[in-house]
């Protein structure tokens, strides 16, 4: 069985994960790459680490060419796919969204921080959010998924197990969270360029980021009650690589052993989180180009509060490798088929 | 007026700092660096941004050269200035340890983190903790200052206006803090080289870091109350600086125009704190190479926490640049003598 | 004396540290920045690292106001200063331009490798080169100075020993030189960004680069014949830095040591250049955020080439502290006013 | 089939990729991995990105287990392998040798640049280089391979179409070689701290590189004549990645297309060399992580020289990932086994 996989919007860096993960996947083909830009551009001259592993070019938006698709990632700012995947849907293609159009289940928080209307709000209810040890069934049965944020991947892999346990108080969630420049695409910004973010850190977006509705929609699904999570993301003078440090007020008195205990069986049939043992500090370096997540759970000093640190690669489990899992599973392949790669160290 | 100064313990980054700062200073001459191992070395050798700078060579220890000085620094590992100081400080020669041996008041709290005897108890009520910024008129007159560690002088300064105007619950704080590599030291380990560090980013001593006691001990006397603050370091691929993200449940609802104010008012007439406008995000590289702190304040989505982001440079202020100003307050100097330098950009 | 100065250009990085420079400066006062984008902002805001230090505001460009300056400083692409610098001269105001635009003597050249007509060829009689170790009186009377290219100033200095002594087969000299990214300015693209630049090292330019005629027409005057030099510059994965290895043939055997004669001579009083010790490997950081170059002279294994490596910072030596040390010149002020600050490690 | 491995030296960063590469190997089962000090713990606590991929621990030496070893690799510093290696391959075990040991075939030779007595003579004459593109049909027979130096690779064959054409003066070779810092291996020393290598760049060994009398031995070799080539290295602030800008004089006139179509040629069959377009410009990103080799040729302005740029990634093609390519042509196995993997943008 081969795939054909369509990709829109594929010259930015989770388009280019994309291209690298599927040119090594065994059971697709990627047939058609989109980039009103480059059109007519070789995919091997734009991406040099691809110089003869791939032979397409990139093309101008076409529908009929994505109609031949039986898949289609979108790898494009907010705003683009809401427009396009509809009429793709509608004619049987299936559809994952890396962007944030459909990850929001309420039109009208799409629209408070992303400050346009949702035109496909029809679809907000069978889109399913994507990521795969919440809910991976739904996806196995899903036409459009949204793959989850990059942040709000570790944030709800880090808390899961303390929210269904009820352990924690849902209200007083904090989440400091930090990530490679990567995360802020590849665009032609002063903000990011390498002699503003090297040998430099910040917090950003203080005052509020996009990230924060998705992480408390997803977490009090977790909870099963409203959660609220103060999130505070930072910029690291890297390239690739997100940590988040959550911290958990504990309910009640619960031994660290008890803890880990937790966490093991919450992961322990999942391919893709580690979760490492006790007395551990997850590293973004071990999961870097990698879908791995690793994590450690720990206590503050007073034992008051769970102190998880949690790590993965924003353009694998946080994007690109994550919308891979999903688009396995809704094929009814192999969950990790193409995945499997580690990372290497140094 | 010429004060003749020692540096113990010169060959690390901190000393370097201490000569760099020192032979800009136009009050100070440097007569003394020692070094074990270097023993006759040349210091512009050693360090080469000092050629032509400073024509001193490394000394072994030797108090009989450094009862010649008005003041000794101590940039050594923890437990040397506690062995040497008595003898100095009784001769007459003020010392300011940039060491953790004086910092905590409770002999047996040094223990329990340090793991060894303190063999100089009864200075540790004499010693003056140095942070100018809270306890300016004791440095003035302090014989022996333990000049305040890296993390604790952003934790403080960044709690500081809410502790004092008893706005948060004192037993809930957080600080997230990262640092550069530089505050590791400049010992030939492993786990700090550039092929383990680059690249690479993670929370360390989650089971319990030393700078935790130095930080509730002082927290509690601005907070004229037990604090508890959870602290959890973590480790940034650049060689300098240091953020803190300081979070603090709210009594009651504050505006955050309120807390603005505290803040503007708290540290108004204070040269190295520069409390930023409304919505700023502090940059360590606006800090670095200087003695300056930039910190802003914000508050959680919910408005239930203040949020207090706080840069400094972990060699200068947090460490070699606190001791000159300590320096100039115990020599009845202006106080930013030699530390009026600001970070270049880029 | 206070000299009243005016930048154009100052929102690029060259014009952030001619601003830092210049603010630290006592014989100067900074008037008037220019700069058509960033009107009215407040220039503090703009580089935080001058906050409370400078309380001027970017203004749009203003004949007038430059008028009142005594010198203005262009820190502008190519092509701006040979419109402007006119009209300036002619009345009265000195100009340090830190373009390419006067370096080159021949307006043809300058047509050739910048792709625009000169309009200001009567200026380039005039003009001085900007680069006091090579011709400090010319500076002393100039009207316009015509200040040195970065990679040129390094590949300059490391070849005059050489070739004044007529030791080097002037037709076959190269120079290896590897900048860091703050050289290629502060403008929004893509190539520049940190994901783009970081964890990468490529040469560039392989097929011709502008400062290639700057350096030929430099060295064949210190040469006095025509001089051919193999130039290829490369990308460093950091922000500030040049090292040039240059690779001369000798014509006849030459001991190091006779080398390293004829190198502390040639520099012996030259402030800002130091010749390291035989067997020294000069440093970046060693001249990060100074005005200084170090440089060191070896031999190839075979004895035939002299190979010598030159750093500078490209921001200072190599553009905004060299304008500063002409300025200096300029105006009878001591040559190294304000240039004395030095690196600092680590 | 499945050949049986050992690896002696596996905590290094040489060792580490070796185990990663071998893992993933598919007709490979590693049974022995060797370190003294690390003896007994699990190879995945010590590197972990290999969590969960291989349960082997380290062992100390042991001389019976590397006898049950079809091929036993040397990831250990210099004069190790001349040591353990005869036993082995006198009892029928193939041995892939990652350091110098086999790689000079003068013993005098060794002697002088690394200090010590070669104490394995006998076995010189038959050590195989190993450097597949150069020397494939000897590999393939090999017992002994001495697998080629991280910069003599990029530098042979960089040079090796020039020399073969006979094109150039091959006593006027010169290559300019840059390498990221992993090269120096995973030792504590004080140099090789992130704060000293970051924001930094030097050359280095500019007094004489061990890997010199290799690199001319080989292009000997290769011209067949004496080459003379001066080779000078430099070492870059980031972990992984080599560059070599490679000058060579050109004996008569060669147009560049003529050049183009020599290299294009001369590597038209090799899977793992890359010879980029006209006009190309190799970035080390590229090839990171991947045993791909690129290079561009171009010519100096006054196309008096050839000059090549050359990428590799010192620790794949320059060391771990070519010691498997020899293992595949040792075994007979498709070369490319377990090493087609390409690296990830950015």
């Amino acid at each position: 069985m081969t795939i054909k996989v369509g990709i829109v919007g594929a010259t930015g860096y989770t388009g280019a994960e994309l291209l690298r993960l599927l040119s090594l996947h065994e059971a697709v083909e990627v047939v058609w790459v989109g980039s009103r830009k480059e059109a007519g551009v070789a995919v091997s001259d734009y991406f040099e680490n691809l110089r003869g592993r791939c032979a397409l070019r990139f093309s101008d938006y076409d529908t009929q060419a994505l109609l031949q698709c039986e898949v289609v990632f979108f790898a494009t700012p907010h705003a683009v796919c809401m427009q396009q995947a509809p009429f793709l849907l509608e004619n049987g293609v299936k559809v994952i969204d890396l962007s944030a159009d459909f990850r929001l289940k309420k039109a009208e928080l799409f629209t408070k921080w992303y400050g346009v209307e949702h035109v496909a709000q029809e679809w907000l209810a069978e889109a399913v959010y994507g990521l795969p040890e919440l809910n991976r069934e739904a996806i196995k049965h899903a036409r459009l998924v949204a793959a989850a944020g990059c942040y709000p991947t570790a944030v709800q892999l880090g808390f899961k197990p303390l929210l269904e346990a009820g352990l924690v108080e849902a209200g007083r969630l904090i989440a400091d969270v930090k990530s490679g420049v990567s995360g802020a695409g590849r665009e032609a910004k002063v903000a990011n360029l390498f002699s503003e973010v090297s040998d430099n850190f910040k917090a950003y977006a203080l005052t509020g980021h996009r990230h924060q509705p998705e992480i408390e929609q997803q977490l009090s699904l977790l909870a099963k009650q409203a959660v609220s999570c103060t999130f505070v993301p930072h910029l690291l003078p890297m390239i690739r690589g997100i940590e988040a440090t959550l911290y958990a007020p504990l309910l009640e008195a619960v031994s660290l052993e008890r803890l880990q205990v937790l966490y093991e069986q919450c992961y322990q049939s999942e391919y893709f989180v580690d979760v490492m043992p006790l007395g551990s500090h997850p590293q973004t370096r071990t999961v870097r180009g990698s879908n791995f997540v690793r994590m450690a759970v720990h206590q503050s000093q007073n034992q008051a509060l769970a102190v998880v640190s949690v790590v993965e690669d924003n353009l694998l489990k946080g994007a690109a490798g994550q919308a891979v899992q999903c688009m396995n599973l809704m094929f009814g392949l192999e969950e990790t088929l193409g995945l499997t790669q580690m990372a290497y160290l140094p």
